[in-house]
């Protein structure tokens, strides 16, 4: 399986591994928790920070949280949503209290989306949509951050707790809307802890590892007052660009895929999609497919195929030369259609939930 | 009355000059108002922003509103906090609904005061001298920050709207938490008009006018949605020190009087007043005295003779040598110890219809 657990080009490896030590993480590995989820397995998963107090609750039954936010700025999500709802349910199932926060006030504050429009989108689709792709939605608290007191009072109360050098230090730029989306952040991450001092885990792609550490800094620094637990953070790698680059971005339509989209749409741009293919048939046959340089396998790996066995299979057939790219895309093409047929009918079937769910409301 | 409209000495009055001509302010003229206050007619208001929408909505007799903020991180206010309620209940008289906002986040994150101590500080003391110094309070609407939804959603909205570098420009400095308050208070200034469009005043110390103008920039730059009035400004002097200096100031607790204090340490300051008399007595009255450089004087000016006729005589015979400083003193002594016994009364009896307020409360 070693092969499997991390079949990325080197190139992209040695990327990640520059990042886990540039950014002091921890590598994360198949026994860090138990009953790890396909993408822990499959080193999708490859890092976090102070994932200690999270075994330890896991294990001793004690009471920790997983928290998520989502931006309603747009009108679709993407696969790396998808893998945070698959470690957010991962963390359910393991007596974590789960907390989806709507980020409305950052969107206002940096993108221009008006309070209104993001309730709108966020009952009608990202809500819906986290519930189909396996959020317990009776397990989880929900609540928009402009109704949220709580962590609206954290944040004014944090903001002097950072100068704007370090601001800057951590995230590059410092425009106004930009610190008070990231000092809401930070009470966001925080808040879960107001009822009662726990260990919380924040599962994002490794680009979100900044406000987690700027969290800590904050918790730190509060110590004395509020006694926090510092969060933790679990990061997962990107879903790559199909044609092979590093991230895949709506920046690059042909080579990403939103959710939902078309399934005929995206079946054509798997079908173009970069493989670990020779230059002829013959020649593949002979020496045999590359995975590791396979953008199908990765969608397969991160996404489209449950079983390890099965990807098992896929792989060692691709590298026998007898699975060949076009048949491998089918059976891509196939899961995808079934996934996106079972989305689309889960986030419809959420939607007539919605009302029932457990709102954080403030009076 | 000319020389009584502005008896500050040459350096001072070249100071305030100054600040209009830099700042780009409108001088302030005894007919800029129907009516003027005691203040108004005296020159210690002396300038404003953008007047004329206020005198028309007086004249026309339009709806308008007049605004000021408590900021509840000390247990004392001071005489600058009289003028703006002097001034504020000039506009009430008016016809303008009156805004009281306690800045408790904006203490919270510039001060670290935490929002119960805030809230405990405004309605134990803040709101009942407010009242006590003359604010009407059925013709008052009261807020604490953190209880208005509709600012703080403002504030996050705006920030997109203000670049750091425009923020140094205007502040000098930008730390997170200055972003913040800033943003809120701009959020206070326009929230009147969520309701109905209409001019608002915010009466304050010449030193608040770059909220006045971050204010108006971003109610500029959101016109096309929200069609705010620009917000006016209304400008006093500063009281100054009794030293001399140009603003009384709690770092020089000896030349500094605050609200309330016990009223023979007052007295003893005053004693110690810098005035404009002479050497000697027999000088004093051959030349006369120099009321225009005289900290007892402008005590009387600003604060302690209601009368402009007393006023009058009072500088009239100061000059003419018939006054002398002594007995001058104890003029203010006397008026001093009548306000206090007033405010402290006041403060006591405003106290006990604290709930009886017009409090805007978020559900």
């Amino acid at each position: 399986m070693a092969k499997i657990i991390d079949p990325w080009g080197s190139e992209l490896v040695e990327d990640y591994e520059k990042i886990v030590k540039d950014f002091g993480l921890e590598t994360f590995g198949a026994k860090t928790f138990p009953k790890p989820n396909k993408i822990m397995r499959r080193g999708v998963v490859f890092s976090g920070r102070d994932l200690e107090p999270i075994s330890k609750a896991i294990k001793n039954k004690k009471r920790f949280y997983v928290l998520s936010g989502i931006m309603p700025s747009g009108e679709k999500i993407h696969l790396g949503n998808k893998m945070v709802v698959e470690n957010i349910r991962y963390f359910q199932e393991r007596g974590g209290d789960a907390f989806i926060l709507i980020a409305d006030l950052e969107s206002a504050c940096t993108r221009g989306v008006t309070l209104e429009e993001a309730q709108r989108r966020a009952l009608n689709f990202h809500i819906p949509a986290y519930i189909a792709l396996g959020l317990d939605p009776k397990k989880t608290t929900f609540y928009f951050q402009s109704e949220n007191k709580d962590v609206i009072h954290l944040a004014y109360e944090f903001a002097r707790k950072i100068t704007l050098n370090e601001f800057k230090a951590v995230y590059g730029s410092a425009d106004p809307s930009r610190i008070m989306a990231a000092m809401t952040q930070v009470g966001d991450i925080l808040y879960p802890q107001m009822e009662e001092r726990m260990p919380g885990i924040i599962p994002v792609g490794v680009d979100q590892d900044p406000h987690i550490r700027l969290t800590r800094d904050v918790a730190r620094r509060t110590k004395e007052k509020y006694k926090f637990f510092l969060p933790s953070g679990l990061y997962h790698k990107y879903t790559p660009s199909l044609d092979g680059g590093l991230k895949m971005s709506k920046s690059k339509p042909e080579s990403c895929i939103e959710l939902p989209e078309p399934i005929e749409k995206v079946k054509k741009k798997i079908k173009r999609a970069k493989t670990g293919g020779r230059d002829t048939v013959d020649e593949q046959k002979e020496k045999g497919g590359r995975p590791e340089e396979c953008m199908n396998f990765e969608l397969q790996k991160q996404h489209l195929v449950e079983e390890d066995k099965e990807l098992q299979e896929i792989y060692e057939n691709c590298k026998a030369g007898k699975l060949l790219c076009g048949e491998c895309k089918n059976i891509s093409c196939k899961k995808m259609d079934d996934f996106m047929k079972n989305f689309n009918d889960g986030v419809e079937k959420a939607k007539k939930h919605i009302t029932k769910l457990n709102f954080v409301k403030f009076q």
